[in-house]
């Protein structure tokens, strides 16, 4: 999720949301709805609330500053039904990041009950994290920097507990129609239910393959099998990991 | 909406939303929600139904071609309850833009019964405009350039009529700290509820205005009104129409 009229309106590119399915992505998470709306309260609750129905993962970028808009903390706290309360933790976060003292930044330390402010080592907000049942929310600064701080402090470590392991690849084969390789493709996405084959309209034509397992034995052995079929298959180039 | 799990696992960044909000923006119309899913029929389905439960104009992109994944216009036409059916108007733009014979592509020639195929000028898959209702839903391929120029020359044309007039302004100020500039902003936004304004966090700090009205008349005169007021309130350095 991603928060601000300033992307609905399309006065600034969201980068966040391609950095952060990337990077969930390569730990194995399948990323089912990536949205983004203007700074209205009903919209991030619709959005929020959209998100919790499917998923065991809700990242929300946006929201977290300190003028009049940001609003993303106490939308996400109404709508789960928490009362915003000042935490001393995330407040002692705060002053150790202000020259001076602290004044409307105060407003950065007040979560939801029973969440966790996250440390910003970039900027002045604190992320938040907040548990609900067996699902987890991360609220994040929408300012690139500070979200892969605290993306990459917190989030991370947690995703890369899941036991899901996954490896991306591009295949460049010597097809020149993308059609005719979807066909012969056809067979193994029959085949391999745990990978995901992606054609590309390239002259010749690639192929983005991304393999999931619950190992890295297995991965290394879906891998290695999946590789030798394709070359069965198609006549490839080269296969090349990218992450 | 835009469609591919090449976007939900972040193997390329979407520009194809920001391009459409900020032409959308341009021409007053206001974008609540922006949403990715991947090439999955329930996901797609779902998404056009919570695009369609608050706005008059729903745009997507991708998932109009010719391989095994493209099921944009399926997953529609299903969540429409709307049958495809063959259309000789879009197998017609089709055959002008192969060269040989029509083999595969012949699939972007079903759309759903009642629709209306648009001429794709500089690739093959026709987009479609679905009525419903007062609303319209308008089906986009991914490739950028095709987007574009489908968007040009039926969507552009439509929401130009919409007697909605926008300007986007952008006002250099001479202040050094966003929150000062958002206290004093505080004033201007209750009286002027027909403008957006959104500081940015730059030193000195910037904001940008959107302005909207009913006739180019109102439009002059909104902004005028504004760019006096704003210059009452703020250390105004510099201000620039961009769009």
């Amino acid at each position: 999720m991603t928060v601000g009229s300033e992307i609905t309106r399309g006065l600034i590119q969201d980068t966040n949301s391609n950095w952060i399915a990337n990077k969930l992505t390569s730990h194995g998470v399948l990323v089912k709805r990536i949205i983004s709306v203007p700074d209205e309260k009903e919209e991030i609750k619709w959005a929020l609330r959209s998100c919790l129905e499917i998923a065991e993962l809700v990242v929300t970028t946006g929201g977290l500053g300190f003028t009049h808009d940001d609003i993303t903390v106490e939308a996400v706290a109404d709508a789960l039904g928490l009362k915003l309360v000042l935490s001393i933790e995330a407040l002692n976060m705060i002053k150790s990041r202000v020259r001076g003292e602290v004044t409307y930044q105060v407003k950065a330390a007040y979560i939801p009950e029973g969440s966790r402010p996250l440390y910003n080592r970039v900027g002045v907000s604190p992320g938040v994290h907040i548990v609900v049942g067996s699902k987890s929310i991360f609220l994040l600064p929408g300012v690139p920097g500070e979200m892969k701080a605290i993306f990459e402090d917190y989030v991370e470590p947690l995703v890369s507990q899941s036991g899901v392991y996954s490896r991306t690849i591009i295949v460049k084969t010597r097809h020149t129609y993308e059609s005719q390789v979807d066909r012969l493709l056809e067979p193994l996405r029959s085949k391999y239910t745990w990978a995901y084959f992606k054609t590309h309209a390239k002259t010749p034509v690639e192929i983005t393959v991304i393999v999931r397992a619950n190992s890295l034995l297995e991965l290394e052995e879906r891998v290695n099998a999946l590789i030798i079929d394709l070359q069965r298959t198609l006549e490839v180039q080269s296969v090349e990991t990218i992450f």
